[in-house]
């Protein structure tokens, strides 16, 4: 999804501005083992607006690169994929979120600045 | 530029990230009238890294959206374009930023909750 300049310029912006956030959260969401629904509840209590098209090609994006793991759990009633945090997803977890700290103190520089 | 998954899964991710900011730092400082030079200047010193040609072209598409205005100051040896932030634009750089503090919290929710 490129932005192209005929649409809302403001709904395109916040759309890119979201986009960051959403693999960042999934990642910290998953340090608890969590399938589909769980995590899309975890993420609107957070006020972090994903759909669910969005969210399970993301999950398994992450599975194929190694950072959550995906298994089956078929002890409940429901069989239900469960989506858990490896040891490099938390590497990448914490880098990230230095990243949106930094970012975050270098527009309050910006923002008090100008 | 789609990520791909045979590419490095962090820098993939950081650049998500990096780039919903990009925008909102532009027009942040855009509130002073900028040159391109002046501009990657004023971003680098406030730590947000852009290269000059991811901002040029930015700057052009801001302009077109009527985010930012451009005009030539010939009254320097040297003609600059100058860019500055529209009331249009001023508009989308606060409700960016409100969305950039809200996102903000939100993670800051699921960090401590997790």
């Amino acid at each position: 999804m490129v932005p192209t300049d005929s649409a809302d310029p403001l709904a395109l912006h916040l759309q890119e501005v979201r986009r960051g956030t959403v693999v960042l959260a999934c990642l910290t969401a998953c340090k608890e083992p969590q399938y589909g629904y769980s995590l899309l509840d975890t993420l609107a209590r957070a006020q972090i607006q994903v759909e669910a098209n969005t969210l399970y090609p993301l999950l398994r994006r992450l599975d194929k690169q190694g950072l959550l793991t995906a298994e089956w759990n078929t002890d409940e009633p429901r069989p239900r994929k469960y989506y858990t945090l490896t040891d490099a997803g938390s590497r990448v977890a914490e880098d990230l979120r230095a990243e949106w700290l930094a970012l975050t103190e270098s527009l309050t520089d910006l923002w008090k600045d100008i």
